[in-house]
């Protein structure tokens, strides 16, 4: 079952032969800078992902439960693939990284952690995210010289190219739709866009990691045009002065991450080193 | 994007035509008797499907996060086609029937609405059901001379293959694992065991659809000599003296199903007829 590259997170088998089980099997060794750079789009693939998780049984529409779920295991399977290439490094697992690091270690952005709030915001959310993502995992498959990175993105980039669809057809679904479908939604965009800016910001690490990385600042144009296209076609209005909140790149986050770490860690923690 | 036959329901597109989308397409209408079947099978993977949703953010290990979720929503999948099928009979869509209806409409098995517990229980749950399904679809699929029927357990029997093997490489990781590991799993296992008899009881519908239905006692000799076997390669024991627990085909559940029914429906009943 192994060999056959990167498979979709999608594709179940006991056990299979995971992505990430096969940058292990690889034996690359992550230096320290390119895995603090993978820890930080593993932790907001990781957070965004549980986020997502709670609409699985709760969704307004089956479709719907089923179309969140999918979004929030490629996330997952896209975080899991960051972390063990992250880990590398360090000599520690995705489940270390996952399970076992405090909240000041995770390196997500405060968008991925703002709570889902209601299904308008939670697609708002998911927009901007999936265009972010997209545009960076595309530069990063097209340009950085680490082979794995651009392996990892190339695969994740297919995947939210769907998510970014999906998000898109539902903007023009509810913006266009009742009153107070664009209402919600508009309110919802304008709860999040606070933390917009801070998928822009650069940190010294993007200097060292020249033509490795992707430096964040040099998307803000592609994916910017990308949203404002969306909102505009969807009869919502862009949010102005974006009052930036920053600071999960540097660790510092809002009182929502602790609440999803609580849930996330608890059963790995109870069991420290379990063979399950 | 259509006219591809049944898909999997782990493909996802914005505005793709899932199955239940083509059995409303091709517009057959269930018979009472058959849509009551559809009913009864549906809601076993819609309720298993929203426990199981519940892991998704919460397993011991990531990849299990995503395997456990991925038979979340295949299990979704399959309710969705079978509620869309049960619902034209009465000209219900399959939100109609998951959302607005009453705890004691739900035909449901008990088994499928029991608590999750451990992970070890709710693997045990996972081996007896998937082993209960796989038998049954794989006989509707060989035998229903209702095509539509047939065709839906063909699909589904593929993917609870897959969960079957899953649940079984589990239970003897387990089983053969730790002694505490063997102890929980041997733990969940005599918790659910009351509940396997109802998987086997006839109703009169059963009777009334000779060729059609698969009748549940006809199914008892297979599944037991495969949980029997699993049970034994995994070093675990066979409860005995079952203390039959019955009644969710006429609507009779536990305190569990309001729970589990609260959290699904409340988005859909708070904007009935909401146009998302």
């Amino acid at each position: 079952m192994s060999g056959q590259g990167f498979e979709s997170a999608t594709l179940i088998s006991a056990g299979y032969a995971l992505t990430s089980e096969e940058i292990q099997q690889k034996g690359v060794k992550a230096s320290e800078d390119v895995a603090q750079y993978a820890l930080r789009l593993g932790d907001d693939a990781l957070i965004l992902s549980q986020r997502l998780s709670w609409w699985v049984s709760r969704a307004p529409e089956l479709e719907e439960d089923i179309a969140l779920g999918n979004v929030a295991l490629d996330l997952l399977g896209h975080a899991r693939v960051l972390l063990t290439y992250a880990g590398s490094a360090w000599d520690k697992s995705e489940d270390d990284l996952a399970y076992f690091r405090e909240e000041e270690d995770f390196r997500s952005l405060h968008l991925v952690e703002l709570p889902n709030g209601d299904f308008g915001q939670t697609i708002a959310r998911q927009l901007i995210y999936s265009a972010y993502a997209f545009e960076l995992y595309s530069r990063l498959a097209a340009e950085s010289s680490d082979e794995t990175l651009a392996a990892i993105a190339a695969k994740s980039a297919k995947e939210v190219d769907y998510h970014l669809d999906h998000a898109e057809q539902w903007y023009l679904r509810l913006g266009i739709g009742t009153e107070e479908a664009n209402r919600r939604l508009q309110a919802g965009l304008d709860y999040v866009w606070p933390y917009v800016d801070e998928l822009f910001e650069d940190e010294d690490l993007h200097d060292r990691l020249e033509g490795v990385a992707v430096r964040p600042s040099s998307l803000r144009d592609a994916v910017m045009a990308r949203i404002t296209d969306v909102v505009e076609r969807s009869n919502l209005t862009l949010p102005t002065d974006p009052q930036a909140v920053t600071g999960g790149r540097r660790g510092e986050h809002r009182e929502h991450l602790g609440y999803i770490l609580a849930e996330m860690q608890v059963l790995a923690r109870k069991h420290p080193g379990a063979t399950w």
